[in-house]
């Protein structure tokens, strides 16, 4: 974490200073922003997080609800989102406060007498192979509390317009605030009044039932299955010896997803309902807690729960729906999108798989920065079309996964022929449920992939996937993405050559031309910013910390910023393993020894992989995606 | 993190529910109190925070200051003061903000040129050789703040009365509150006004200069040597290499005790002055920062730093001193304690063997359960003098180590015959600084060592040094000490023979004699009170945790408590590796395969080890520190 950059700071330095919009923010809704997000879930609240490091950007977010949520709903978070967590500085606490999920065990009909259930497999998680990061189970309440610390900490100081509800929408020709939003107020003293609001954008976060879907005629494709499920929050006393263990539990009687929560006591138990008969009209809805308890208990037979106090419970049926297109702009049309849906607004399916919430955090994930980038003048309008096309086939993999895993959930015992079957599809398609199969193809923002061979372990369109590396000033091993916070900046990390710092070298020659008049920090870096103020340069030497000489490395790494002109340390790395780290990022991720520039976007995705001498094709490679703020030194 | 065991919580779980006293506390100053804690330092924000864990006890914290520390003194933090933030539930946050020492640095003369310095050793910081936590540099304020935030959530609500001074005090004979405090305001609308106030029990952490230890007469034994220091946190430029690294430098110009500060740019020197004349009569104070700031440039030839803002400078002389004796008891006499004294009031030592915070907060660790269990009834007055007992030569201790460690550093070159010479004794000495070489002596709460054998790598008297076991419910690999949280429980530690659970085996009928009416369980648990309100009891197998087979476990360690009678499902160990862990804690800590229970204190020291077969001897133990609740069967 690193701070006193302005000068000394006392406090928490977690809370950063006000500045711009956060400054005297009003407490009231405003007439006109520039952007406005409806609904709070985990989209709505990760982008006002996110937002709220453009504080140069006034972004409101309205919630029909009269304050933070409560109860239920997801709980479900793959490694992916606590990397996204840790770059939004709160993965420590969550982890710390959450179910961390090690193990997934899988029961089954007992041979010798199929009423009662046996544990058939064991099956550790998946996440501490594929991540630095745990799989974790926390109330999304939870996970909602910390992502509006951020964004009232972060410099916008954005908090939730709570009790306003999205009345509907018009997206104007031209102006500078084109759509029109109709608000009404939901709860306090104005409430039941409409209002009517301008914005630049508008995101729809607002939920299944979205209402800006439906203002921007976009449709919902798909269907629920004939299959219900009960789902509870429940603190029991039981002999059951797996409650604290996450279980698929296949009974004669029926089926079970059995998933602990934080704090040690509280399972959710998500039960099978079964098919629900043709003409039903959703009666099945009304299914009383008793009935779901009692199916629970058969289940569980020979074991059973005496339940304590239940916290939560609901009865849905499995849908699946995916919406076309995540903007308001037709197929073929060429104008910039001012409207977005995100998270169930766009895709719903069973929540059994631990997928949704994390969908939609990710969904804000990558819209924010492009938000912010189009609104402070970095990009051009066009990047705000990258959000769908890159979004909207993730979703529809989503969808796929989801109907696959819920059917196969769903099977009686006689369907099963191995019974390790199960265990075997949950391991086998672990990386999507960890929420690193998303792979952004080729686009004005993921280069091509011709130079991937240079470092193979960090696939184009990919995340960035971590290693420790040992920062020279201290010694001290440290993740090399962790220093990425969710700031809106572009990401370069240079791996060096094989010559020492100081000696001649292709990453000293990259530097000085990175340096220069030709080099996309010097084009797209607003005047008058910081020189790292769009660009985080970094760079990792193939040495040990010892051997690399930190006076001998180029001042491109080392930029002195802020008020104080002070010197950043924590910009250079070294890669061989010293007495706190075993790993070598070099080996681990496939790296050329050649060196090799890996370009990361502000959401962590690899943008693009180049030889360090591909100068020209990096220069080319920004001057897509940003605007030119000096015009290049004729060559 | 265990919660929801009361019924489901949504918000943040940190924040425990207020009782007792909690409710409803008085906003100013009460006539009355249980405790009355003066100065909100180390010692007396983390008492704060302890008693904040004793609802039943009226206490309250005055403060001179009308608000929180802002600036300056100590940063040095002991992986030992990291385990006690561990146990008051913020040590992940802190080490995410601090400054974490991985290397320590020496400099010393150019052979070559001894004007100029050069780097002479590297030495690996040895905190995460001895424990799992690491050695950490940050703000004293902020540790207050972590510990007020403590304070504040824990059920009594604690919250220090700022603008308050102490001004006297008289230890009368009898009367229920005996102490009489005069206190005056020194802040706020009431500024000047005096008041007098009753207490039963006053603790002194206000400080060398102490009013409290005046007004109970003790003498601060020991001086001032003839050497000062000047002590800045600056933020600079310099082409110093090792600015971000811990380092000792002994130049032909003086010395430097070099540490950096968390954020990433701010760095503490400790700058030698040099020799105090005689007859300097503190003249040397007044050393202007400009003098201090050449100094160091002097000694850091050829290297120079560029001062752009400074957080903080002092100078001091170094100061030797130690209290006689830490209460208002007479040596000899019979009488329990009234009053306390706790850290810099009765031990003041120099700052650059980062030493004097983290004595003061076990100085509050120490006393706090004591307090706690005297003023709710479960344990004799007695216990009191226990405080000053222990505490004294831990203090007698310190100031030695810290009197030959600054004279080691206070060293010229020529003094110096191996230049490996500081680096040597540093590493030798590491226990010290870790915090970990305090040691009770056999008492009441320390058994003798007949039985040490045992469980040798839990030395009595010692802090129980904690080990990663595999939590039986859910597979997860945990370290044992952990959930040992700073809630004035005894913890016993139960480690099983070699029979699975299940099995008739030594631990069994332990457990069984545990839940007899026999037992300490049985004879000192407040009537109505959860059966784990006193001893908080955990089993540890042998076995690897798929191989205990939790139906079988012995009731004991599975104990409904709550309002809802809800099992506790993490008293319940597995020691042979898995796949998360491969630590054996049998093999770590040498304990015998036989079995072996050992007792830890409130404040984690080991109080007892005994053969699971000596009953008697456990029963015995306890009711020398326990009050007894229930009269004891007839045997």
């Amino acid at each position: 974490m690193q701070f006193h950059h302005h000068g000394y700071v006392s406090g928490e330095p977690r809370v950063q200073d006000a500045m711009g919009t956060g400054i005297d923010r009003p407490a009231e809704l405003p007439d006109r922003m520039d952007v406005l997000i409806v609904g709070s879930g985990p989209a709505g609240m990760l982008l006002a997080a996110q937002m709220s490091q453009f504080p140069q950007v006034a972004t409101r977010i309205i919630e029909r609800r009269d304050g933070r949520l409560v109860l239920g709903q997801a709980d479900g978070i793959q490694p992916r989102s606590v990397e996204t967590f840790q770059a939004f500085g709160f993965a420590e606490r969550i982890v710390a406060e959450a179910y961390n999920i090690a193990y997934m065990n899988f029961w089954g009909p007992d041979p010798e007498n199929p009423r009662n259930i046996v544990r058939t497999a064991r099956t550790e998680d998946y996440a501490f192979k594929i991540s630095e990061f745990p799989h974790l189970i926390v109330n999304q309440a939870r996970v909602l509390d910390y992502f509006a610390e951020a964004a009232a900490h972060g410099p916008g100081r954005i908090v939730p317009d709570y009790g306003i509800e999205f009345a509907g929408l018009t997206v104007h020709d031209a102006g500078e605030y084109p759509v029109e939003v109709r608000v009404r107020y939901a709860a306090g003293r104005r409430a039941g009044q409409e209002r009517t609001i301008r914005a630049k954008y508008v995101v729809g976060c607002d939920g299944a039932r979205s209402g800006v879907r439906e203002a921007i005629g976009r449709k919902h494709v798909g269907g629920i299955s004939a299959h219900a499920w009960g789902v509870m929050d429940v603190l029991v006393n039981t002999d059951f010896p797996d409650w604290r263990t996450k279980c698929a539990i296949n009974a004669e009687a029926g089926n079970i997803l059995h998933i602990p929560r934080e704090g040690g006591y509280l399972s959710r138990m998500y039960i099978d309902l079964g098919e629900v008969p043709e003409g039903d009209n959703h009666h099945v809805r009304q299914t009383p807690i008793e009935e779901i308890i009692r199916r629970a208990n058969e289940i569980l037979r020979p074991y059973s729960i005496d339940v304590r106090q239940v916290a939560w419970h609901s009865v849905y049926e499995v849908g699946h729906r995916v919406t076309d297109k995540f903007d308001d702009v037709p197929v073929g049309d060429e104008r910039a999108p001012r409207v977005f849906l995100t998270g169930d607004a766009c895709h719903t399916h069973s929540a059994k798989a631990g997928q949704g919430m994390n969908v939609s955090m990710q969904d804000g994930f990558n819209l924010g920065w492009k938000l912010g980038h189009v609104l402070t003048g970095l990009s051009p309008e066009e990047l705000l079309a990258t959000y769908s096309a890159e979004r909207q086939p993730v979703a529809q993999q989503l969808i796929d996964f989801d109907r696959e895993w819920s059917s196969l959930m769903a099977r009686k015992p006689e369907e099963i022929s191995d019974p390790q079957d199960l265990a075997t599809y949950y391991l086998a398609t672990a990386e999507f449920p960890s929420g690193f199969m998303t792979q952004y193809g080729p686009s004005a923002i993921v280069g091509a992939a011709s130079h991937q061979a240079l470092a193979a372990g960090f696939p184009l369109g990919k995340r960035f996937k971590s290693v420790e590396v040992v920062r020279v000033c201290d010694g001290k091993a440290v993740h090399l993405g962790h220093p990425a916070k969710a700031d809106g900046r572009w990401r370069i990390y240079a791996f060096a050559d094989a010559p020492a710092a100081g000696e001649p070298s292709a990453l000293a020659e990259w530097a000085a031309w990175m340096s220069s008049p030709d080099s996309p920090v010097a084009r797209h870096t607003p005047v008058g910013a910081d020189v790292d103020a769009v660009f985080d340069v970094k760079a990792i030497y193939q040495q040990g910390f010892e051997d690399v000489d930190i006076a001998k490395v180029p001042e491109l790494f080392l930029p002195r910023t802020g008020p104080l002109g002070l010197t950043d340390w924590e910009k250079v790395y070294a890669a061989a393993p010293s007495a706190w780290t075993t790993a070598d990022i070099f080996a681990e991720r496939e790296l050329s020894r050649d060196g090799v520039v890996v370009v990361v976007r502000p959401d962590q995705y690899v943008a693009d992989v180049l030889p360090l001498t591909a100068t020209e094709e990096l220069a080319a490679f920004f001057a897509r995606v940003l605007v030119a703020h000096s015009v290049p030194v004729a060559g």
